[in-house]
């Protein structure tokens, strides 16, 4: 279902991520010259950057940081009354909660409040942000991957039960699941906007961001985002993919930013807007859940992953994953 | 705004089409064969088509009958309360309506309500639906045009305004707009699910069905629609495109079925979920609102469509379009 | 057959035409900006320009110059001697020659001569060019069209038998034709290397030009191209597509330059490289012979052509066509 | 250069092969309903199968077998006295020769000559071959991969530079190589037609055939066929890719077919037929010349191979590779 619960902020989509990054050049050669992200507006430290499609002011903020890292993640919500409806669910949670007046806190983004979700991560609510100029149809103005949107969030997490029943408690669907026989819950799609997913957990320690997802309109486009990174000897960029993933039925490319930042270049799932939307459920053992050709995953796609920052940009401490994952060979699902 | 007002029934989306057509089997080569639909069940005078990515029982409905025509459209709404709701509705607007319980009325489909709206539009609502085989992963059942999903409806209506003020009191949010200098309206695409539209009106006599909108996922499925009937010496179903819309950004083809019931093969738009989507207004004089790529529509295209038929299944009797159209030199708003 | 006769110059392919522009810079515009062709060289008034797949110094040159027009094509031949052969082919045929010394002649080709052949048309064979750094797979230069190669050149003549013989005398194939009831040829198809045409006879006002063919790998670069076009509001120069050839079965799209000078985008024909490859027929009364899937040609593609400059840069006197063309109604063929 | 020797048969193109397999009715389902290759002819113990745009009687023959292997592979050459010319060439070097006249031997095929060549390979030379329907814009025909026709054989052999040798004695160019620092040649890409190869050599034992080469006309058509695989459960037959070639810049999938046979499905090379067409030198510690985009090569891709049959049908013995490989980490190269 796609329901907010009454005592929850209503959740429209993932919105924006903050990255911390150690070189603001190399990283604007990644994002900007490399994916095609449009270059809204940027000073000295920081690069704000939208895709083709989106109409707001931007869906990646790139701050320049000694450590590479995750400031937040953020997610739009329906009305302002949402945004005191977040302040006090996680208030109510016991969770680390901050107000962020209009001003006070990033370029381009409204009255906000940024919370440390039970799950460890920084995530910030909000719902005015300012409207940025339509390029929907500017195919002049196309780069590299022509990034349109950003899609989802991919996040490592020990406890996916735990991480599936936060996001429920917030009303989001769950598309897709990978699962044991006993039913155990090795991995999570979840959404609000009509899509597979806003977020997803991959199991292993955490908080760590695993990847950001980024979508492109057809599957030429990855092939040529993958080509370019060829031409230029800059293939080590190139972690995994392309490839078509089983859940999600997306095509899929998997890069490194400088940093190590993961990203996911995205296109073709499926509309999951109906209310009564059923979670498809994989079998930890069928192969094609990681690659539905059957390809491997490359090791480093489930070991590594970004560090995520509390409210004052300090690293936050990562716990083990909690599964015995000994007893199941695994792979795209995150589990080593 | 995709919020629904508190009178008004909660659309989820466009969720089916029934369709009078004069010989099944001739229907049957066209949506099934060529589009590639997927039949959930037929019996004699009957089939009931979905694409590859719908998991309801069908979004298409071919009756055999002795005119050609438009049974009825058909919205899904997100709750079992929100059919008494369009029952009330339409009744306080004093529109025709009728009650079909579940069993009584489409198969797959549960209680609905059927109405004549003020259009003259026959129109259903409906919350249950029979669910039915996930096909999304099955690229061996994979047909011709490889149709996904029912995207929308193009209806022919001879006063745009009021359509326009109907679908808004429906809660439709609007994507895009044709307006003369003087900002009157000459067509409309509205949207509930977070696609450019579930609904869009062409300027003409009505009530009419000018098409129904079906998606695939890339540009090279529509272009291999239009191979295949080339290959069979069926190039006189093809009446315009393949093209760009300027108005969605979609890349779109028109079939004209045995019946002359029109169809667009359609892939690409855009996201709309986003609360505060704004309107995006095409001047009837930029000639790409029409084509993005400046080729002129085939006279046809705005001339012709199908008939409706009222809940009855006698023909609905015609309006002529209210404004002068004499004015302006028009295409694909579907002014002559 | 694709031996050429003994006394013939072994004509390899399509190699380059130079045509006179009027104002260089928008020229460069189009060609380069919008078409993506390299710039291998430029001076003040020419820009010498090749495709990403190709190997050899231009298969474009752009001269500056007061009247727009075709100065010459050009065929590469096997050897250094078939560019005496062709010297003396074209004196026996008692045709106007000119011997152009290495370096008295176009930028980067070697000894070469000039003829004007029999159907009026100014032609230079050569067997040496520079070779070009190789960018074969430098995805990172690739703009618009990212058109990899020159494919044919498409020439209107009024006596289309004559054009034929011409041809073949050089040894050319033929791959396609149209030809009425009683076998009367419309148009023509011919090549030297194993792809559907080096050259190709649009019946008509002759000599002139109607358009270069540019090859690309892939359909949705033409697409893309369209695009492009669109977005920046210079939709007129597209006059004709996106559409599929019946003849060569090639996905097209055309387009004028600045000057008026036509080029056809152009992927995916197919190979002609047997020693028997026998010529496919069309009837001229098959509409897909001009479109696959039906859609009409517009008349200024079959009516207007550049003109073409004589060995001193005077326009070619024109004679009319010489086919009663009334009694039929064609189109792509080039029979208005 | 594409210039035969006096002395040597004039080869037009790789023509066909014949595979011997083990249970028709599996190998009929993988080349046929999966790959999409047409039944051109087919008995009890045979298939004949071509490509989409091939006009000859085939390019694939599947023979009933009790052990799988290659029996030959077939070049066509020029003409009638081109077969005499290979019978005499081989017979000059000393190896087994078979005249094999029309009748005598495979279906559609005419007077023929089969050879062992000197590295061991059975080889057919013919001229004389049955037309076949133009099935070019059959596209109500196309299934699977839809692939349009043979492109390349792929031979793993020990000694890469005696097959150099030998191939160039038959005429054949030299598109690209695999070279170490002391230009030793690891492997190489030879071609009579005008693409990057009619064959190419893998090192490591031999003789072996490593795969078959097939065309497609795109990328999404590559795509479409792991799909398949993966949707039928059938993914362990992709074994490697899809990706993109350092080597010749196509985009691939390897397949095996029931009897681990191995196929390429290979689409966009580019034109070689120019007559000083230079090799393109790669160094065997470029990373990308295994694959583009820097992704590790499957082992089973480069240690497994089919056993060749000799002109009685027994498996011929094979030699070690020659060249020390320990010293270098390689790959695509085949080298181990």
């Amino acid at each position: 279902m796609t329901t907010a619960p009454p005592d929850a902020p209503d959740v429209v989509r993932s919105a924006y991520a903050q990255l911390a990054v150690t070189d603001l050049d190399r990283s604007r050669w990644f994002w900007v010259d490399m994916l095609g992200l449009h270059v809204q507006y940027e000073d000295e430290d920081t690069l704000y950057l939208r895709g083709t499609d989106e109409l707001t002011h931007h869906s990646l903020v790139l701050r320049r940081g000694d450590t590479a890292g995750l400031d937040h993640i953020a997610y739009r919500v329906r009305t302002p009354q949402d945004v005191d409806r977040a302040e006090a669910f996680f208030t109510a949670l016991g969770r680390p909660v901050r107000r962020v007046p209009a001003g006070a806190g990033v370029r381009g983004i409204g009255d906000a409040v940024r919370v440390v979700d039970p799950l460890g991560f920084p995530v910030e609510f909000f719902h005015h942000t300012e409207r940025a100029a339509r390029l929907i149809q500017r195919y002049d103005l196309r780069r590299g991957a022509e990034v349109a949107r950003l899609d989802h969030f991919n996040l490592c997490t020990p406890d996916i039960p735990a991480a599936y029943r936060h996001y429920r408690s917030l009303g989001f669907g769950c598309s897709e699941t990978i699962e044991g026989e006993g039913r155990e819950l090795y991995a999570a799609w979840m959404y609000r906007k009509q899509t597979v997913h806003d977020v997803a957990f991959t199991g292993g320690a955490g908080p760590r961001l695993h990847h950001l997802g980024v979508a492109t309109h057809e599957s030429h486009q990855v092939l040529r985002t993958a080509d370019l990174f060829g031409a230029l000897r800059k293939e080590h960029h190139i972690e995994r993919g392309p490839g078509r993933h089983g859940v999600s039925n997306a095509f899929y490319l998997y890069l490194r930013d400088p940093d190590g930042h993961r990203v996911e270049i995205y296109t073709s799932d499926y509309y999951t807007g109906d209310p009564d939307h059923e979670t498809h459920r994989w079998s930890v053992r069928d192969d094609r859940r990681r690659d539905f050709w059957g390809n491997a995953v490359i090791e480093s796609w489930y070991k590594e992953a970004s560090p995520v920052l509390d409210l004052d940009g300090r690293p936050q401490p990562l716990s083990e994953s909690l599964l015995d994952e000994s007893a199941v060979r695994v792979g795209a699902d995150g589990l080593g």
